[in-house]
């Protein structure tokens, strides 16, 4: 099982390590930091009160952001990470090189499982997710860390390639 | 019960007595159905093939579009219309004029309960949603008449206020 | 739209005529009304404290009884009636007679729009939907009016004869 | 990551050792393995073709089953884990010694992330996850292990203590 590493998003040093580990510029990892905490405020949860906000970095370059929209129905909710899968995907991206994910509490939230399920959908198994919390700590974990042994569009029959390819 | 009565698109004078009844002009109606066909070719559908095209129109005039976006878990699927919210209110939306879907079966196929239930989330009751089949006829009937006593934020002591209110 | 007319359960004679309307019997009407009631107490609902109780009857005599499951990620709930559903379609129940909902507001909480859509899978359009509030007083609807237009299997080029089928 | 292991249930003294350090009885490995492979047949899945069947077993030792039920709007399906689940909470069973799944592709498939979650809300992290593949080989994960660094009840203020009391 990983551990979960915290670290402040103000030591440098080990920011750029994460970036090198990842494959992120430090200029990556601050826009991820910056837009994934901003979009919590578009967040629509007046049901749990729990803002969370998510953006993607696609391999071309562009963010694309999202937070939750929650219901009366609390099941017909939509978390951030699906809401911002959801623009992605239908505005043409294709190829993610991270996810990112903001909340105000500590230790940095993690995508629930259902929101795993969704980036397996699209994402390389290795894609880094970096977790922020309300101080601008975070930690990271690739897919694969957080979805071991996932079931996808494989296992349907249903050809990846998505995963790899890139666009827009 | 209301009776679904369908109308081809090109019926100039259907769609005059169509736009003056449910508070559109021709040209906010064409663009509806212009906008949500060409969402269908957006959606993510590999497993079920069925391809949903979704647009709402905001009071303030701005479209925003959806298609579905599916996976190989079923229910982690999210359906047109809920992607299109996610943008939308998430983008800072608020207060719909009309909700449009296209899909490629006739009759013309209405938003799914769930999104029926989306949609009573951020819209006025008399909101006209708008159906085009694949032939681009259409039908139209207003949210109360698809989810009649609807439940909604206000049985959980959440303000709807967001119906009535507009922006962006 | 059809109009809320609400009833209270110890009015017999009002309670004979909804029977004779709905095909029940009066023993099958306050057994759906005791058993959706009872049900209320086993919902898992830290998160909204909204308790449902919901319960089918199939057309061979059972009653299924479930209550809504929530979760700390709340698009991963289940509401009472799917519950029920799950239950009943996996213990092999096929064709409903009835369904029934309770809550503790009033007036009487209807299914949400997911819910009309899981009754719609297994039940005739016709299946009559009884809302029971928190002071035993009902309304009435069927399927067709809470879901009017529906989208079912049939869309799909599924056959939906489960509906018309009956066992257990 | 966790590695994973597929080993045939016909090799006793794998089973053996299985069961030594998940604490379970080869009696209640093999119960679990026969209950989720038949739940497979209860499964309501027109349009996935894709059987999965679920059976938990109780602090008290009692087996609830469930299998897939799904829906003409895909996210309206509620996966097997979680009709089993549904059912168990209803019923009124706290305390889960084990969950079994089995679905009849190699290797064995996992829980999607979203039935982790539900398993999350209602068993400790060292509950043993069993998945079956359709030749009676498994694979046994714990929970902290299919879904680590997890989002809970705990960080919406809700005491999970369910998880360790007992009942049923
Ligand atoms: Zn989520
Ligand atoms: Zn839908
Ligand atoms: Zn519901
Ligand atoms: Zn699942």
């Amino acid at each position: 099982m990983p551990k979960q590493v915290i670290t402040p998003s103000s030591d440098s040093s080990a920011v750029s390590n994460s970036c090198a580990e990842y494959g992120l510029t430090t200029e990556e990892f601050h826009a991820l930091r910056e837009k994934a905490t901003q979009a919590k405020s578009t967040a629509y949860c007046p049901y749990s009160n729990f803002h969370v906000g998510a953006v993607l970095l696609t391999q071309s370059g562009a963010y694309i952001s999202g937070a939750n929209v929650e219901n009366a129905s609390y099941p017909v909710a939509t978390c951030a990470e699906r809401v911002a899968f959801g623009k992605a995907i239908t505005e043409g991206h294709r190829g993610f090189k991270a996810v990112a994910v903001a909340t105000d509490i500590s230790p940095p939230a993690s995508p629930c499982g259902m929101c795993r399920q969704c980036i397996r959908e699209f994402c390389d198994l290795s894609t880094p997710i970096i977790m922020f919390d309300g101080e601008q700590k975070y930690s990271i974990m690739r897919l694969e860390q957080l979805l071991p042994l996932s079931f996808g569009p494989e296992a349907l029959g249903v050809p990846s390639q998505l995963q790899s390819s890139s666009s827009s």
